[in-house]
């Protein structure tokens, strides 16, 4: 028995999500067919990130326990052919018995990208979040800084989930402004449902006016999810790398 | 009658091209459906580049004549809810009557971008060309300031079209390396059919090695399809601006 943990990259636009659903297809199940269909096992794939349906991802993480005789390295190409063109394993490697793609995660890492102009995108327009208000940048970007450190982050979390604790600790913030586009990368311990898109939703309205910036550590404090902005969109939103 | 201009951005996967075909639906076509419904006249629409299927544009250009009451500059906010998500008119404005999208072009650029490395692309798949080979990154760039001026390039053009000579105007090149990612721009007076994507797969195969940097100024003499390299996919090219 060997434990495989594999890398991913995907265009989340025509899935249900990472995870199983009774409606729409998810990315979990299309890796499980082909792993089924590669291995003749009844395989259980235990993904890091639920990312929801729309998301995307440059280094999503999962693992799997197989008795598989194929070479641990050789699972991407196996695996590569009998894939959509939406989902593509990037590395595959052995590790131990024990690992657990999402229990023993150290850190993630996620980009997301605002369009910021008037008129919505048809270019690339599932990768981006259409931001038609004007922003000023120099703002977003102050206020981006308060959301680094370990917080209780309640306020920018959507209900639902099992998680014990809203507590979390953001590593590094960056807000990258080039021509109309504006990428947030954020890097944290873990985040909590939703909490990339409402910590966006929040940027664009301090970008706009509706927030103030100084305003970011109070709405923190208050755990009032009411008081952060609107959970961005999906499209905007791509898990980059997952740490361990 | 008002001449108006358009400037459109468009997504060009699941397009048949710019041009009206008989098999599949053409960015022309989707555009000519809503100015007919808006204006209700018989709208002829003339584009400034007839890009293939599976290209993209930002800033394409087309132009038509109308009796329409609609101001000129409302066109955008009028046309964009009746075209599909894909298709989006960014400008408009009134032109003189004599003015014509692509008589009158005084130049072009398009961007051309490449994903380098052996896994095939998931995220973004429509948007790149995969290039599986190592590539040396510096003799491409060296290769590619060979194509700048004015040169007779017959070899770098697909049969068929009814222009009356190869001959055409580079204006500059440039190639630039984040990652894994290249992009090759190019702006020039006037292309021919497949120009961009012929130099794109003739720099790749000097990348690899199968074209001798120093050979691209005899390849350009000789006036040969075949000792040029292969025409690189659709999905890595953009129309990105077209000067009047």
């Amino acid at each position: 028995m060997k434990n495989i943990k594999l890398t991913i990259e995907y265009d989340g636009t025509r899935f249900s999500g990472w995870q199983r659903q009774i409606n729409g297809i998810s990315i979990e199940e299309t890796i499980d067919i082909a792993l089924k269909a590669l291995t003749k096992e009844d395989i259980k794939l235990y993904g890091a990130s639920r990312t929801d349906a729309g998301v995307h991802a440059r280094g999503q993480v999962a693992n799997f326990i197989t008795n598989s005789i194929i070479p641990p390295e050789r699972f991407p190409a196996a695996l590569n052919g009998l894939l959509p063109k939406e989902v593509v394993i990037i590395a595959s490697e052995e590790v131990p018995m024990e690992f657990h793609s999402r229990y023993h995660s150290k850190g993630k890492a996620y980009s997301y990208v605002m369009l910021n102009r008037k008129t919505r995108p048809a270019f690339m327009n599932n990768y981006v979040a259409h931001v038609p208000y004007k922003l000023d940048f120099e703002i977003m970007e102050k206020a981006s800084k308060y959301f680094i450190g370990t917080h209780d982050f309640a306020a920018f979390k959507t209900k639902g989930g099992t998680v014990k604790t809203s507590v979390r600790t953001i590593n590094s913030i960056e807000l990258i402004k080039s021509g109309i586009e504006i990428t947030l990368n954020i890097d944290g311990d873990a985040f909590l449902y939703n909490m990339v898109r409402i910590i966006a939703g929040t940027l664009i309205d301090v970008g706009r006016g509706r927030i103030q910036c100084d305003t970011i550590p109070e709405i923190i404090l208050s755990k009032d999810r009411r008081r952060a902005g609107k959970t961005a969109p999906a499209s905007g939103l791509c898990l980059e790398r997952i740490y361990y």
